[in-house]
Formats: C-alpha cells, structure tokens, sequence
C-alpha cells in the first residue's frame, strides 16, 4: 500500500469515528487500533494528536468540496448555482439521518477536544463557506439573475442559517421533516431575491 | 454552607469551566479539585457523570429562563414578545464576545463527550425551543400581530435559524458585526410577518 493510499485509510478511519468518538476520542493510539497500524507508523504520517486532527479537518473540508462546492461550481446559471448549492448542503448538513453532526460544524463546537492549533484551523476552514455564498450572490446580482440591489453578505447569512439549523435540528428530529422545512425556506428565500 | 448552596457552587464552576474543557471534561474528580470539595462529597449531590452531565444541562437551561424567556412573557404585546425574544436570545448566543459556544448548542452538539442519557436530555432541552417559538408566532397571529397566514412552524424556522447562525458566527468572526447583521434579519423577519 503507498503512503498515500495509507494515509486516506487512516482519515477514512478517522472521520466514521467522528460522530461517535468525537475530536477528543482521536487519539494516535485508538486509530493505530482500529486501522492495525503501528503508533510510530502514524506518528510518521501525522506527527501528532494536533497534526492528526487538522488532517481529519482538512478531509472533511475535501469531501465537503467534492460533495458540494464543485458540483455547484459546474453549473453555468449563476442562480440556478445557488439552487443547487442550497439542494447539495441540505443532503450533506441531513445526511444519513442518523444523527451524526456535519464533520466541520462539529469541529468549530469541539473546542475543548481540539489541539490550539486544529481549533483555529477548524473555525478557519468553516468560515470559507459565507465568502463562497456571498460570492455566489454576488455574481448572480451582477449577472441579472438575483435583484439588483442584494446585499450579498445579508443573503450569505440567511442562505447559511437555513442549512445551519436545518444541520442541527436534525440531530434530533426527524430528518425529513427537517429537511422539507428547509427546502420551501430556501426556495422561498430565492423566489424573494430572484430578479 | 447549605445543600443547595453547595450544589449551585458545583454548577456555577462546572458551567465555568464548559468554555474550555467541554463537557468531556466535566468529571467528578476534577470538578471537586476545582470547588475543594470531597470527592464523596459530590457524588452524593451527583451521583455519577451522566446525572451531573443533566445537572449541568438543566442549570444552563434555567439560566436561559431567567435571561430569555421569563423577560419574554413578562412582555404583554404578542409582537413585542418576538422582538424582545430575537434581542434576548442574540444577546444570549453571540454573548461576551469570546468565542464561547451556548452551553446548550455545545451539549447538543457534544455527543461523544456525554453519557448516553445526557446527551437524549441535551437534545430534548435544546428541541423545546422551537415549539416556543411556534407557539408565540401562534398566538400573534390569532391576536391579529402577525399575519393571519402564519405558518408557526415555518416561522419559527427562521426565527431560530438566524439565532444558531449568529451563534456559530460568533465563534469565529468579529461578534459586533454578527449580532448586528442578525439584528438586520431579525427587523426584515418580522416586517414580513407582521400583520
């Protein structure tokens, strides 16, 4: 197996004990275990719990823009862009239904259970997403497909507080319900901005 | 000292020190190295972690009473009640500006860090908000405050949605201005709905 291929097993590993175990159950040890490595073979790969934890972060953050950043940005239609976005968040923030929390809200909760280092990295990571809606907005102003006179920054928030609250109610309603709500928000939300 | 004193002091350190050491972190040992209590002494007001995981749980959620929702019905006006809730309960998310989550999101969010019996009660804690939402919007529309096609639970969606944004927001972003962008919201809600 390459080191690469060895590494992606590691996060692999590491992101389905997320939901159970939490950023403070990822321990070098505990993933040695589970993926039967040798600790000083992931010393070698990550150099320790704070390295390992940002690699978690940054995988995330990878599955995130395969899952929903990039299927969004191969839309033409600047609105049509922010429908799918809308669409793609709502599976990703609901997904599986069985009350796991999205990986990257997770991390800008866990302070307590991060290294300094990862905790800054994770707020970090999770606050790329505002700048992406607010960019998207923008251009669909500037393309006539938005109104004219969108503020991108007060739509980046209420687009975010949608599939933020949709992500956490899930945890503990049903998942469907949780996610039909969000829908007709959202596309209530873009039938109000849409020019 | 008496009992229930000494139990409010036990309270008081554990939802100190949540900030920084998660609920994970709130062990028994630890926590009575904190108050120079015995050992003993807090597993008789506690018996255990997961009872004083709920005994922390339901202390922050009698202190969002006190800050929220008590101020919130003392006000007459069915529409008055909405707003005073959004600036309470903004106060109360994006508070002291410090990065501090809620307690109540952070337990809600904190699964692997609680006993399994906590973290059902964090979760049924943290759910009671939105049907007091619904019910507020209910009764402001059948006072003729809000419009009479309501939707309480669509309303009471977005009213929450902005709230959690602002919170998560605020962890990671200059706090002033999140509060007032969800302030913004907030007004622009409300005259949407207002009859």
């Amino acid at each position: 197996m390459s080191a690469l291929e060895t590494r992606t097993r590691i996060l692999d590993a590491a992101l389905a004990a997320l939901p159970a175990e939490g950023f403070e159950g990822l321990s070098i040890g505990r993933l040695a275990a589970r993926t039967r490595l040798s600790k000083s073979g992931l010393f070698a790969h990550f150099g320790g719990q704070g390295a390992l934890q940002i690699a978690v972060i940054d995988a995330a953050a990878a599955r995130f823009d395969g899952a929903v950043t990039r299927p969004v940005l191969a839309e033409a239609d600047p609105l049509e862009r922010l429908r799918v976005l809308a669409s793609l968040w709502l599976t990703w923030v609901t997904t599986d239904g069985q009350g796991r929390p999205c990986p990257l809200m997770q991390a800008a909760m866990s302070a307590p259970g991060l290294a300094e280092e990862a905790g800054v990295h994770a707020c970090a990571v999770r606050a790329r997403f505002h700048p992406f809606v607010a960019r998207l907005a923008r251009r669909a102003a500037q393309a006539g497909r938005l109104r004219a006179d969108t503020d991108p920054q007060r739509f980046a928030f209420r687009f975010e507080a949608l599939g933020l609250a949709a992500g956490l109610h899930a945890l503990s309603q049903d998942p469907a319900a949780v996610r039909a709500c969000a829908q007709a928000e959202y596309a209530a939300l873009l039938r109000e901005f849409a020019a």
